[in-house]
């Protein structure tokens, strides 16, 4: 199974034809192997999808990291984190578009950039403001953690399936509604028609709070067991290569207003979450100083180096869409 | 059972002895009577706790207006209210006091001494814009619908409780967050100070967004089949005779973070969702004209009766702690 959104998967595979090891990755789980070619089977379709590489996982372990894995770093705590980012700049006293950029172009762009072609730590290392990046990682770190376990806890009890049907029986009566009306969103084509005409901004701050909630989930991951491949796939490669790409050139609300019903639901649920712990614990928090031993796991995170490994073969991929 | 927290219930209690008709009103549930005198013992208690008016429901009715009440009305949505209105009026320009003042002293003050003195209805007729408070509540009242029944269904369901027992276990690894971080909160003592210097504002918007989804709560548990009786106390009455006359002496982040447990989990899932919904969808849409219809059936709503005649005993009663 590919692991991105369907426009990546086509625009990354016609890549293919001229760099090397361009494509979506994937994910293969064999449930029954009668025949004992099943494995043989799911590769074929790898290569087919042009997926560079493919991780083995389980049906039980692809649907856990899925499902937390959208509603958190995927698509949920990306909303929360621009919506209380944008807002925060606002009060700080930004003009809108200055506001839209620190919060949404910045993750979108830079970040997704910078952590698609040289990993996790190297938005911290193209930080101006290094300090900065750490007190926000270490603020932001704890209450996303806590989310993440807290998503996952629900999607493992089935919980939170119980809730996406409950929501999709009410549907009938009541339309989901649409998160494209906030304020944010109504300067998405003044933002877009002003990119180039300046090098795009990685704001240290929200990209200390982005990049915590990834470890956060990356860290939630390994501690419940799942094998490192699927974890990287699944919390960052998927971000970068794929839905964060497609939201720089749409913008969030319109991602999150156009992928799946249960992805959607999702959102809803848990993106205003992670937006309140942004706001009234990270955020508040940021003006301690940083802690050094959770910066110095983040730099010795496992991550790195199974991230390396399932991005070595496309070295000079485009993300843009 | 008193339907208020234990300060209101002592307060009004002790205002019984100068005042006909203080105190909480309770609620009353007979589920095996053996004897036959289960009835005589329950409004015995209701007396002797100097309860003016007794309202009959069932064990399950009152679990779900109680569990889902706090989780809208009652708590979740003051809380998500009060951040988002904050927010929004110090990105319109306010200062932090001013915002605080509009924000959340006008819902705790002005708003709750008008609901309780004179009604539901009063707090429209309160309004200097009443235009305002027009669009206001036909904005919000869609969105918080939606909510209250989303909330009510997954109480109804189980899947709410089940929620909570898995926030429990986590508790004992993971300390719940407090809430008081939040940048409003550090100015409470300033506005605390200023009460009396100059008259309580009542702010048309925020007043629009409240009774809206006051009223949201009194339709979705009419609709549910709860008796009149126990609507008005379980979305009205209970707050602001008890709840809200206890944040404005302690602040809402204070009454969240030192209620029950399952009242504060329960404010963290929920209180961000509304938030979410006010910014998102509710307060972009203030600018649309008001819904004749949404208002015709506000003022016509059989809430109001029922809140008059569960109320007609107490004429004198002092909400303030």
């Amino acid at each position: 199974m590919p692991e991105g959104n369907g426009d990546s998967v086509r625009r990354l595979y016609q890549q293919g034809e001229t760099v090397n090891g361009a494509g979506i990755n994937a994910s293969a789980a064999v449930h029954t192997d009668p025949d004992g070619h099943a494995w043989d089977r799911a590769l074929g379709w790898s290569i087919a999808l042009g997926s560079p590489y493919t991780f083995a996982t389980t049906l039980r372990d692809e649907y856990l990291s899925d499902i937390a894995g959208e509603r958190a770093i995927l698509l949920g705590a990306v909303h929360g984190l621009v919506e209380a980012m944008y807002r925060h700049f606002r009060i700080a006293g930004a003009d809108p578009v200055t506001a839209y950029e620190r919060s949404t172009e910045t993750i979108t762009g830079p970040i997704a950039r910078t952590i698609s072609a040289d990993g996790l730590a190297a938005v911290r290392a193209a930080c101006g403001d290094q300090d900065l990046f750490d007190r926000a990682y270490s603020a932001a770190y704890g209450p996303a953690r806590v989310l993440v376990a807290e998503i996952y806890e629900e999607v493992a009890d089935g919980t939170e399936l119980r809730s996406v049907i409950l929501a999709e029986q009410r549907l009938a009566s009541r339309p989901m509604t649409e998160i494209g009306g906030s304020p944010m969103w109504a300067h998405s084509a003044e933002v877009h028609a002003r990119r180039g005409s300046a090098p795009a901004v990685l704001d240290p701050l929200t990209a200390g709070l982005f990049v915590a909630t990834m470890t956060a989930q990356v860290d939630e991951f390994a501690a419940r067991g799942h094998a490192w491949s699927e974890i990287v796939n699944e919390s960052v490669i998927e971000a970068v290569d794929s839905l964060l790409p497609y939201m720089h050139a749409r913008d969030v609300a319109y991602m999150v207003d156009n992928c799946s019903r249960t992805a959607r639901l999702g959102t809803r649920r848990w993106g205003p979450r992670f937006q309140a712990a942004y706001e009234q614990i990270a955020l508040p928090h940021v003006s301690r100083p940083a802690d050094p031993d959770l910066v110095a796991s983040f730099l010795a995170n496992p991550a790195h180096d199974a991230l390396a490994a399932a991005a070595k073969l496309r070295p000079a991929v485009d993300i843009s869409v």
